[in-house]
């Protein structure tokens, strides 16, 4: 991996190169997802059954668009039980930490009657993407749904493309009836979101829509962003190591490696203070590359987005985390706790040497999708407050409003907003 | 305004319509803003100020673009000191109600070395739009401004279009100040907004984007999502009033009157359980158009989406409000705190017969920068939530992680993912 000497430019040349990873062109796609959202808008139902049989080769109709009872069973049947057992074992962890984050409404009294107040309510149904393909993310099912269930949504939608025969991956179908989904239909891409979007007579249209999926998938939720809400843009896989001389240079080469298999646009940065432990990593790497199994995809990721940079002080290595921040950022440092302290901008952040990346993928309770491509800086991990939303709550005597009635009036005159300051004014024009 | 019987097919006609509001078709305005944006992007400063001069006829330059400690003094000196003097007071409410958002970072220790918590951070620049010509708005730029500075984001800029003299409105300037707006910058439309996506020599990039505009702005937004974050979008204002034959008919006639002179696309709309109170408001409203000065675009708003919604009980009305799920919603019934309890969607929540809804524009201390057209099934009134973001903390000891550490590589194994698996391996395998 490229050993660079942190300096301003080469900072800038490397948020550059990562910022190069989000396609900022999607004209060929564009015009075919505007149609197919379109199609499903206006025939709904016979639309998604159409594109279903194109693109899956799945003779998709009303009959069967629904994943059934017996097919969840043959699922379970069909799934190692040891997997379903550390299925279970995972979901325990995450649900605890997802309830952890759920708040209540609140609100205040004045002595002279007034409340103030928020008030906080589940949306009422969510719809989780669950792309196909090779790749089948179990892990992914859970962390999509349980946010949503523990923010106590009713009614738990997920649509996931089958392949020809109708069969949806096993494993992801006991993920998702055991995190708590309440119907699966097999259907995939645009017409799948547009579908949740708009509702047709089979899918239900839901408030959310929320997971992973390529392009179409991509587009098709940001055409209908505003119509439902959809969940951040997700971009491809990062992680971020901060560590000093203590770190052990097999697990930092390990973790960098552990993201670079993701695929070939994943990046994966070790800043450090230490030069002899640069060193130690670079050799660690060349080691593990030989025994992984994708290391093709891991090769070209490290040649295109890996970095190993050199900081001249722990200050230095903060500020360029904080720069990039990164999807996933390990602090293997001396005092973790201590740095994390100046963490402003990072996904998931984890702590010393045991608090290995991909514990967080599957295991700890945090929800491993996380804003990508510098968003952090923005953008929050999926997590209960994604699935609720705010009201806010007013109340005023007359005794409250009165000595500040006029005032009211005057702000509204100013803005030219008369029925607006006529509103005020006839509740208390009785007593002159 | 027109008086209709509840039903089933109503509802969804009446949604139907409100629906029509929002307009789908941006095509010819797109490829415009596409272009404004590219050249901001490309050129910076000198694209900004080439389309400032075009559109606003302001001759910018680096020497001019920023608003001065002069002119904001100047702002001053021209505002009604009983202006500034309302202004002031109302900002002392609406930062008292957003302080009280506010969420502390969290974490949860267990006995055998974990550490899990969530780490809130402010974002760290956030830029506000005021759109500028004829309809002004100061409260706007408070209700815009104070929840990022309550979030603690460090650095507020501002934007908005100067007139051909390079002014701007004045109250718009002692908005910003007194509410902590740090530099205010004399830019307007898609190029403003491309400005502060990207960073110029003049305009700092910034994090988040908010405030509203025309559709230049609203459609720039949208486009620069993902690279920065952004509001939601905002379409036109709405007034539900949920009442019985105890609500006082003056007030609810001023009230919806209040919202309906917003623009010609404003919904005002009443839900009662009384055919008394139902034939007394259209008289009311009839009463009081006399004398409006916005008589014109009420008149309008009411004949498009102003409905009186006669419910067969309390029960009924409340189904049809959380279907609307209106940006402002009073409840002036006998029990209105009672009925609050059933209500799921809703921006802002006005309980009683002095909460008017102006109250909440100008004064109460909650925002008034709120879900519009359905979206508050799952959109929430601007907050403090909106300008921080959350990073996931994760902390494993070796003790901790031992004796999960199989399971994780169980998971990642049956995603086809060795390196990760091969990251959790390689913490245990020396013991091997």
């Amino acid at each position: 991996m490229r050993t660079v000497k942190l300096t301003k430019e080469a900072i800038s040349d490397i948020l550059e190169t990562m910022l190069q990873r989000s396609p900022g062109n999607y004209g060929a796609y564009e015009a075919r997802v505007t149609e197919i959202l379109r199609q499903v808008r206006e025939r709904g139902d016979e639309a998604v059954f159409e594109y279903t049989r194109q693109f899956d080769k799945f003779p998709a109709d009303a009959s069967n668009i629904r994943v059934t009872e017996e097919e969840i069973l043959r699922a379970y049947e069909e799934t190692d039980p040891a997997l379903t057992e550390v299925i279970r074992k995972a979901l325990v962890n995450i649900q605890k930490y997802h309830e952890k984050q759920k708040r209540n409404s609140w609100f205040d009294t004045s002595g002279d009657g007034t409340m103030l107040g928020q008030k906080v309510t589940p949306m009422e149904k969510v719809g989780v993407y669950v792309p196909g393909g090779k790749a089948v993310y179990p892990s992914s099912v859970l962390m999509n749904i349980v946010p949503a269930k523990a923010a106590g949504v009713e009614r738990i939608i997920m649509t996931t493309p089958a392949n020809s025969e109708g069969k949806v991956n096993p494993a992801v179908l006991v993920a998702a009836k055991e995190a708590g989904a309440d119907e699966v239909y097999k259907a995939g891409g645009a017409q799948a979101i547009g579908a949740m979007a708009y509702g047709t007579a089979s899918i239900p249209k839901v408030d959310k829509i929320v997971g992973p999926g390529n392009i179409y998938v991509a587009l098709a939720k940001r055409a209908v962003y505003g119509h439902v809400s959809i969940d951040s843009i997700a971009g491809p896989s990062e992680i971020l190591v901060l560590a000093d001389e203590t770190a052990n240079p097999r697990y930092v080469a390990a973790d960098l490696l552990s993201q670079a298999e993701h695929d070939e646009l994943a990046s994966a940065i070790l800043i450090t203070t230490s030069e002899a432990l640069a060193e130690r990593v670079n050799h660690e790497i060349h080691n593990f590359l030989q025994t992984l199994s994708r290391r093709e995809i891991i090769e070209k990721s490290l040649d295109n987005f890996g970095y190993i940079l050199l900081a001249k002080d722990m200050e230095e290595a903060i500020e360029t985390a904080n720069a990039i921040a990164s999807e996933h950022l390990e602090i293997v440092t001396r005092d973790p706790f201590y740095v994390m302290t100046k963490i402003k901008n990072a996904g998931a952040i984890f702590l010393g040497e045991y608090s290995s990346e991909p514990l967080g993928d599957y295991f700890a309770g945090p929800n491993h999708i996380l804003p990508t491509n510098g968003t952090a800086k923005f953008f929050s991990p999926l997590g209960v407050d994604d699935f609720v939303k705010k009201s806010s709550v007013i109340y005023y005597s007359r005794e409250a409003l009165a000595p500040i009635h006029k005032d009211i009036i005057q702000f509204a005159e100013s803005e030219q907003l008369t029925a607006h300051a006529n509103s005020i004014r006839v509740r208390f024009d009785e007593e002159s």
